[in-house]
């Protein structure tokens, strides 16, 4: 059955013809009681322009549409990764069965099979880096998409946790700029380079795999006790003539949803340490179990309802998301991925084209810093953004001093929850340049400190949200097609420049202005 | 007169209904026609849903707004910063004049008023650095929004251009992660600090300076042998006691567009040089004045009426800036800031509501990241995300080799230009998660190599879009008063925390949340 045909979605649609005014309505009441908690975290959704018949009616909307169910599928270890009736990735969806070694593990026959088999890779990598961590201070992680935003999110977020001297690098774009501007700067002798490709395929990543081989080369090194490689069993890139180990992935584990396979674990172990990333890896597990509760209080499932609502029903079609944390700086690009590669789709799992929207234009940046970049518009412009805020009570660093009566800590929560109010309640004025309508939906996800747990159950958090999503819309949120053409048209301008085929008119038209002035 | 009562409007909404179907009509001659070019620029629009006929409409459309008369006016420092018959910042708007030393000076009395006061500062600058350049290799700026998105974006995007061991640091958020991560890290003794507040007051800057100053006393340092300052003549930073030297800036140049002031000036000549510096004014200076071109091929007028036909015609609601270059990966974000602080407004520059839609959401990455991240969505998602590309013939550190016979520059140029085509011809298939729509709105400025002289260009191209679709639709793109009604529930909630004031029931509601478990 489709989204738009639920009975819920009738409801719902009439619920949005009148939302409640938050500029009349929000009081300390509901401050108080628009409260949801899970783990170390709260999810306060006082300003989101709904009521308790709303968030009622939004999960009578999960349950006709069997959203649990279906996350209990995909954990489970079914095909989720389907087109029905069409050629399609027919696949497995099991990142969560990558740290799916603590409470509560998972039974079925799939879900511990790939457990198994993603322990024994971090068996693998704890007796690598015994040698690997005392050989090398840096790695580079040579990888793109999914296998760079996740890790450099998460890498830039725990610094704070960096084993003495351990810094991480990435190289990603096959612009050569991104290469060189890094291969020039580092110490090679002490530097690890890790590649990750799930195919031993990836135009970008095998280019800049051979710009290293040849630096290294170059600068009297030997490629192979320098290069380790992520990627999946028996590839072109499983070789040990050519590295010093190879880590694997599966085709059940997507790009985007990789972080916590050896796509980041290898990384983020080598610089924070085995205990940290086991932390990591201990709190997504944990907001996994969470994904599955038949209640309120599944976090990622009432996230996912109240974008929905404020997607399909208040038709909102960009969502911010800003952390008040700056370390976090890099995590709304990975989020911008993960959504956006996962749930910006327009055909349902049947192939047919649907009449409703889906994932939004995600986009973000560290608060306070947003506030005096974009908030202007997000307060005073023409369009609505909705907005999902994080907030943690302690800082990482535990330095701080007082200014004018308050720490720095203080003015970041102040702000935080100043920002939440004026986009809700709004302010009239006699100067029009000085009205603030209000009425923009934000809720803050607030936990006591980012570290190596939180920062896991997090980016679980995120995970299921979108999976959650894509399960009410019922659109396959795991593969991407959309990259397809792309590459296809690129291939074929690439002829153009090798002269293997100069026959593609468009692309040589377009190749034409480079040279005349 | 409104936007929407102008004769072109109603033209242009009536094209707008049946615009070029690009998946039949994008050809080769169409490639090669839809192009115009200005200084060592092409912006290639091939990839536009529009005709020459609505190239027409939108220049008469500029004409009826007297777009080039207010360009005009602005850059000959009329008061353009004004909601008239209210009470508004009331300035000139002058950022032109900072970087006004080269060909075609303006001969206006404020705006060579305005110039020459600048030049001084390049004067004391340069003979600033002479000491300065030999006791210090690093430089933290403090500063906040405009004090830190350009001069970072800028500084980022030219790192290759550093003289010998000057690095750049920036302390922009209050959450003392942001200053603590950098202050640990740095060597004091060689590190100067410049704080960037024009009025001397802003909270977050003060907050961080506070710090710098308490760190390097405990270190044993003097703060005021590692302090420079740049702010308003008079204002409380304008203080020889605290500052080895302050560098001045005036109300007629607002943060977002600062960069050319010493607000980067600073920065950029501690690590680029002076003549980097100068060839960065001198770009800029040269698009300041393609912006007061009677004629198409006013780069930056040509680029904010594609935009206007892509928001306010074609219904758009989001821009995409891609720029296929890593070192510009910071860009967008101060794009992001320029377009959205400035045209994020919905009264006009009377005071009245409008019924139009202005600025739009801005968003970026670098290209061919972004490929890997977020293309899946505008390919193939349900809302259409019109596109800038930003293109380059050479890359920067002119280091490449060969892989699979293309250099790593030419399998970047190559997916940019496929990515043109993919968006916009898009693809027929039997499976339906193979189909691409197509007439996804995109095109490209291509130029010769991202260096100082073209990346003020860049910049100043930016900023004149901007404020020719603010000029084109009535509205006050300078002013930001949207940023003040959270600042003031900030400070109500910072007088609970030092319990100045417990009344603000709201924000107690808020804070109780970070108490109980």
């Amino acid at each position: 059955m489709s989204f738009d045909s639920y009975k819920s979605y009738k409801k719902l649609n009439d619920f949005a013809k009148n939302p409640i005014d938050l500029t009349k309505n929000l009081d300390v009441k509901r401050i108080k009681e628009f409260e949801i908690s899970a783990m170390n975290f709260k999810f306060l959704y006082a300003a989101e322009r709904v009521t308790n018949e709303v968030i009622d009616e939004l999960f009578s909307l999960a349950k006709e549409a069997k959203a649990i169910d279906k996350m209990k599928k995909m954990q489970d270890g079914e095909t989720v990764n389907a087109i029905r009736g069409y050629e399609s990735e027919n696949r497995q969806v099991l990142h969560t069965a990558m740290r799916d070694f603590f409470e509560d593990k998972n039974e079925s026959f799939n879900a511990k099979n790939a457990s198994n088999l993603a322990y024994q890779e971090i068996l693998k990598l704890d007796s690598f880096l015994k040698n690997a961590a005392t050989k090398f201070d840096n790695i580079v992680q040579i990888g793109i998409g999914g296998s760079f935003l996740g890790p450099k999110a998460l890498y830039e977020a725990l610094k704070k946790y960096s084993k003495r001297n351990k810094k991480a690098y990435f190289i990603a774009n096959v612009d050569p700029d991104d290469s060189f501007s890094i291969l020039n700067e580092i110490d090679l002798k002490k530097t690890l380079f890790v590649t990750v490709s799930k195919s031993g395929t990836t135009l970008e990543t095998l280019t800049n795999e051979e710009i290293v081989r040849n630096h290294l080369k170059k600068h009297g090194l030997n490629p192979k006790d320098h290069l380790a490689s992520i990627t999946g069993k028996n590839s072109p890139m499983d070789d040990p003539e050519k590295y010093l180990e190879s880590f694997y992935i599966w085709d059940y584990v997507g790009g985007r949803y990789s972080v916590t396979s050896m796509v980041g674990a290898v990384l983020l172990a080598f610089t924070f340490g085995m205990d940290n990333l086991k932390k990591i890896l201990h709190g997504a597990s944990n907001m996994d179990k969470i994904a599955l509760k038949n209640s309120y209080d599944n976090l990622p499932l009432f996230s996912a309802l109240i974008g929905i609502w404020n997607r399909n029903f208040l038709n909102y079609s960009t969502q911010a998301i800003i952390p008040y944390s700056q370390p976090l700086l890099y995590f709304p690009l990975h989020l911008q991925q993960l959504d956006m590669e996962s749930n910006g789709k327009s055909i349902d799992k049947d192939g047919k084209f649907i009449n409703f929207k889906t994932g939004p234009i995600i986009f973000g940046d560290a608060g306070t810093n947003a506030q005096h970049s974009f908030y202007q518009s997000l307060h005073q412009g023409t369009d609505i953004v909705p907005i999902e805020f994080l907030g943690f009570k302690n800082s990482q660093y535990n330095q701080d001093i007082v200014v004018k009566g308050t720490t720095s800590q203080q003015k970041l929560l102040s702000n935080l929850f100043a920002q939440s109010l004026a986009f809700s309640i709004g302010k009239k004025d006699e100067n029009p340049n000085k009205i603030f309508l209000g009425n923009r939906p934000n809720h803050i996800l607030l936990t006591d400190i980012l570290d190596p747990y939180t920062m896991g159950a997090v980016l679980s958090y995120y995970e299921h949200k979108v999976a959650f999503q894509g399960f009410i819309w019922n659109i396959n949120s795991f593969d991407q097609e959309g990259v397809q053409l792309g590459k296809k048209l690129a291939d074929k301008i690439l002829d153009i420049f090798s002269e293997k085929n100069k026959n593609f008119e468009l692309g040589q038209a377009f190749l034409n202005h480079l040279n005349k002035k």
